[in-house]
């Protein structure tokens, strides 16, 4: 076999919102590396050519995880100063953000957050900081600010790029599964997504920039895998150039580059081999190390929320990191859980955050769908931002950037932490000595009435933003309200301890009026439980969760909180948001991790149904007019080839594309061919007839399609689409051809038989 | 569908030395489901069954976590009493090892090692630890405790158990594979392999407990999933317990939990759903929370070897840690370099360590197998730990426990740290001061000395322990090989940087007279380098160091050593000490990693040859006689049945093993069948004939086979075998049987392509 099948131009490409089949990419990339590696040989310039084949991949990530740490690096930088820009400028230098303002004025005073270099808004305009003036005036700037930048960011959105919105992570999936979106990786969507995130960021929209590095750096892999014509011309090496992409996004998003490999596992990819783990994880690695290189936060620990605690966990401490599990992801209301025994079961949790928080904004992002409102975008994103805006400036705790809350909430209280939030009735005396536990101040009690009135604001206003026609990711606001609801939590565990420490749950560790417990704990285990709840992650969550935080020794904690929070999901409802999100879409999407419980055979899925006939092409009986009409009376993808039409056995498998690209490509070239010519796919000559010299196409024919009988269970079928990536399968009778089952004949069952609309699918 | 299936009992199930049928299983698992499914609505004790039943996975990796945290712990803590039993022993509580003997005495001078409760064996003997007549007790006594633990533990394993030698995760990999290998996981192998890894790894051969702990672990989840039918009595759904149990094998034996699920993943696993990930999770997380309550080695840390370093690395040190990766893996000697370019290069690295380890290690046991050698394991095992412990005991290095030295070896040079090891000429005048980088001291010179010669003796040493019939593991003596060499590599660099400050490599952060290169450091990178270079693991492998070490800061030298191995190995020697072990024992193990390369068909592969013809049974034409005819002359584990002989058309498939079962329980059960009967795999009515009434077989008929064409190209088959568990194909061409592949066949021909004997594959 040789590789004749690129002698037609265009056979291999698919068509725009179409599914690829990836037995056939990758036995197209074999044979082309075979005939690299036979070819290299013969001369010194074919052996460099088959070097450079054997290290594209490589290369490859390599170059992805280079640019993708420097775009990372661009958009921290300028998303910072943006932020910063809502506040203040710096006179001397407009393009430095506060802290390397104040850092060139080599002041030591920066703990309170301002130096005599940086001037707010108030200070230009008013000269003074405090006051009811000033405040008037950084209130009006902070809105001004936020409303510009979101107007910038939609309108960019609008105008150039509309794939560009969103978060990317159910296109993405969809994408990786085996589906083609034209210019949905493309460089517009990259250069707007890039320069919309550091806006929507910046507008202080209750939004994070993680989800979106991911489609960043998927964008990235796209784009420079077409100067590998490799990976850049098959679309099934090309998907494993994108995990390792994806994998570069989410390392750079945290500093978390196991982290990354292990969601672009779990989570991203549906094609993962050992190769495409050890790529990743080499692409993670030099994306986390040139970022780190670039090092945007200015801090010495290459960790972006790292954390040191003084006391290590106790034992009954499990309890309340379970409970945060479960607050994490339940629904309030009334719920179906359908998890635990298949039955209606009710039950009310008292919880919130996770589950209701998918559910509403499913709700609201299927209104937008069909109500008027999705025909304004660009005002929906500019009242919302208002709104934000306006609630955000008077609670510090959301006017802060939503990095620096979870990093203050994480943190422990120490000598140098002086947030009201470490307000304790307790005297430091020396920097080494043990912790006391104490009461909680008024600046205590203040706080937790702010971070909860904080935890509303951001859960309504995250639900409204999630899925406007701007970049926006959805990690740091689940982050940000699992962190302030374990807080909260963990600050009344520490007053209960500090005020019963004679109970026997605190009894063992208590005793000594050390602090014994930690609330910083309680809200890295709570921010762990609502993105678990939110994304479905298990082990990936935890990975990342322990590189962001250095937190090693909290494993258990953190794995139970997310076993918690997983297990409390799934009864309640088994889809996560970006699986919610792609069933919104009606992207073709075929789940790999539900099962399919139900007991069709093929011959209940398979087109034609009774009473129509199947369309199928003959080995040698049929003329190029047939075809031609066949192809224009039906619209099918491909068509088998049988023996003959009184004899339905199985030859082989045409597809459209092909055959329509070899009858024009006949036509126009090969001399002799009319509409009388006989199409032949078999290597026999035909017998000779007084008709027009026949066409051969015996190179285009799939001589090895996948087949199934009638009688197999659905259950295996669509287990061979997912392992085997199948776009379509034959089903045979004994031996005789009875009928096609498709990917879109798949998905569409899947569909029905879970009671849904089929027709919601979209395809082709 | 029914359950018809179980009416003949042992349907389902496998003989020893076989290959299990991976679609089957899980169809037959889901038939069970629905099952349970269905009649739950009956009765109330219906309904407690069917939630068991969705419970009992969960249950299932619950107990394994939970007893193989406490077998971990036990033998956790018989290990180290017996290892100090050499040396001494507590004579007011023999049962005491030396640090829970001191810690009773309530001394505080236990830095020294040695406290007046515990009593070395000179003291006993001679009441003096000094002098020229204590040394030799204590070597006497050392030598002998060794040969006696030796002796019993290569007894035990020959005269109970001898499935419970080495380290068996080669095994574990095959029967995770879907092979059957009876009592391979029994209950014996369990109880003889805990306590025989306890006896070998206080005898101080060279060898560690961590690679035979994951195969005690899977021996537990293979009892324990015979508490649960659904895995017990499905050997597809049994290896999702085995793949959990694997993870908590690791998790235990370096409390590394993520760790664990990653090595199960990459390494170890075959078939791993989402599903089973999180399971693997929970099942890991179980047992390392349950040796961590048990505290064997009574630390503060959940980590095994918790290291903290004062200095961050510093950017040129990756030089030396990509370097330490080359040498943890390459060879030493010529070696014919297949990776690169596909042609023999020759090169010639001066390295050693891994490659050369795996070859030598190989070459040996090869010899033991076909030499008189194999036929004295008792013998082997004395000689081998006597040369040990006569070699071991005059060095400290080798003396210690190899844990104890991976720690220290791993560990920085602080105050409190009394080891010649950190001999440098400086003085410590305050804990919090920064250390300085200074000379070293003539202790540190004898160190290197001793370290090298450690390195060598292990290294050769652990050649000759690896593949005895003892229980032996390889973790452990990896670690300690790269551990040495990384710290003598670092120890270099060190001095370097002490006495050239000034060249532009150290300019930046050693002029400050700080020491800016800390020695473990590379010890913990060169632990990495050839432990990766030997099993050839990569993600897995950083996440157990850092799990380990506590080492989140420096995952980018660990990854960046890891690659480095990884790479060079790959192009020394395909494979890593597992698969080459799998490779010398003949397992039928289909390596998903490697891809196969070749253009053959699956005509090319397929059973029967040319001239031979193949033995099918037709549908409704053949007597009971007839097929027992067949079975009695052919020897195939199954036959397709067709149409008739004329009309090769395929019906379906039927095992051996179900149509002996069959037939058999017709003769007995059923009235008026003779030989003459009717076989009748329809469900038509047969024409009215005078003979016998016929026997209908269609319920034992798989009308389900997986089929491909003869034109298919091998590279699809293989694929279809590895992702779809495949036990054969029928090979079909337009619809007509030609042959069949089973997995054999596969296996065989991907041996003959590499050039290998095909005949090694061991089968049936």
């Amino acid at each position: 076999m040789t590789d004749t099948s690129d002698d037609i131009p265009g056979i291999g490409q698919y068509d725009d919102f179409h599914t690829i089949d990836w037995q056939r990419d990758i036995a197209r990339d074999r044979m082309r590396h075979r005939y690299i590696v036979k070819k290299r040989q013969d001369s010194f310039w074919d052996l460099l050519k088959g070097a450079h084949d054997a290290w594209s991949g490589w290369v490859c990530v390599l170059l992805v995880g280079l640019f993708t740490g420097c775009v990372a690096g661009v958009i921290d930088i300028g998303a910072s100063w943006m932020t910063d820009l809502k506040f203040g400028i710096c006179p001397q230098a407009f393009w430095l953000n506060r802290e390397q303002c104040c850092w060139s004025s080599n002041e030591t005073s920066f703990d309170s957050g301002n130096c005599s270099q940086w001037y707010a808004w108030s200070e230009i305009f008013t000269s003074s900081r405090e006051g009811f003036g000033a405040y008037v005036i950084s209130y009006f700037f902070y809105i001004m600010w936020a409303m510009l930048f979101a107007l910038l960011a939609a309108s960019l959105v609008r105008m150039f790029a509309p794939y560009a919105c969103g978060s990317g992570i159910p296109e993405i999936k969809t994408i990786l599964s085996g589906f083609i979106i034209r210019s949905y990786l493309g460089k517009w969507t990259l250069i707007i997504k890039s320069v919309g995130i550091m806006l929507s960021v910046s507008a202080g929209l209750s939004l994070g920039k993680e989800g979106p590095m991911v489609h960043i750096a998927s964008c990235i892999g796209n784009i420079l895998s077409y100067l590998f014509p490799k990976y850049g011309r098959n679309e099934a090496k090309k998907r494993e150039i994108l995990s390792a992409a994806a994998a570069a996004g989410v390392s750079v998003a945290f500093g978390a580059p196991i982290g990354g490999v292990l969601f672009s596992l779990e989570e991203v990819s549906y094609y993962f081999p050992l190769k495409t783990l050890w790529r990743s994880f080499f692409c993670a690695l030099i994306a986390a190390f040139i970022l780190r290189s670039i090092n945007p936060f200015g801090n010495e620990h290459s960790v972006l929320f790292y954390v040191e605690y003084n006391k290590p966990w106790i034992f009954f401490e499990l309890v309340p990191f379970i409970g945060l599990g479960i607050i994490g992801v339940s629904g309030t209301g009334l719920f179906r859980g359908k998890g635990l025994l298949n039955k209606c079961v009710y039950f009310h949790p008292q919880g919130f955050i996770a589950t209701f928080f998918i559910k509403a904004n499913l709700w609201w992002c299927r209104f937008r769908k069909y109500s008027k409102l999705g025909q304004y975008p660009v005002t929906e994103v500019l009242i919302v931002t208002f709104i934000t805006a306006v609630i955000a400036y008077p609670n510090p705790y959301t006017r802060m950037n939503t990095s620096e809350l979870i990093y203050l909430l994480f943190s422990q209280c120490g000598i140098s932490n002086q947030d009201p939030l470490c307000d304790y009735n307790r005297n430091f005396t020396d920097v080494n000595s043990a912790i006391e536990i104490a009461a909680a101040g008024p600046g205590v009690h203040k706080a937790v009435w702010l971070l909860i009135l904080a935890l509303a604001m951001k859960l309504v206003m995250t639900i409204f933003t999630f899925g406007m026609k701007v970049p926006c990711g959805l990690f740091i606001p689940s982050l940000a309200l699992g962190a302030i609801t374990g807080r909260v939590v963990g600050i009344g565990m520490e007053q209960l301890a500090y005020n019963y420490p004679k109970i026997w749950i605190f009894s063992g560790e208590c005793s000594t009026g050390d602090d014994c417990i930690t609330p910083g704990l309680y809200a890295m285990v709570g921010a762990a439980a609502v993105l678990g709840g939110v994304t479905r992650m298990t082990v990936s969550l935890v990975v990342i969760m322990f590189e962001l935080t250095g937190g090693v020794r909290y494993i258990v904690p953190l794995m139970a909180a997310a076993m918690a929070s997983k297990w409390v999901g799934d009864a309640l409802g088994r889809q996560g948001i970006y699986d919610a999100h792609i069933a919104l879409n009606g992207y073709p999407f075929l789940d790999s991790k539900d099962e399919f419980q139900h007991t069709t055979l093929a011959a209940d899925v398979m087109q034609p149904k009774r009473n129509e006939t199947l369309a199928v092409i003959t080995q040698d009986s049929m003329t190029v007019d047939d075809i031609e009409t066949l192809l224009k009376e039906t619209e099918h993808n491909g068509y088998p080839v049988v023996v003959s039409k009184e004899n339905q056995y199985l030859v082989g498998f045409v597809l459209r594309r092909d055959l329509n690209l070899a009858l024009a490509n006949a036509r126009r070239i090969i001399d002799g061919i009319t509409g009388q010519s006989l199409v032949i796919f078999t290597s026999a000559q035909p017998v000779q007839n007084l008709g027009p010299s026949p066409l051969k196409l015996k190179k285009i024919l799939d001589m090895a399609p996948i087949t199934v009988t009638d009688q197999t269970p659905m259950e295996t079928v669509v287990d061979m689409f997912r392992k085997l990536g199948l776009r379509q399968t034959l089903v045979t009778h004994n031996g005789r051809l009875l009928g096609v089952i498709t990917k879109k004949d798949v998905l569409r069952h899947v569909k029905q038989m879970d009671n849904e609309d089929p027709n919601t699918v979209l395809f082709n």
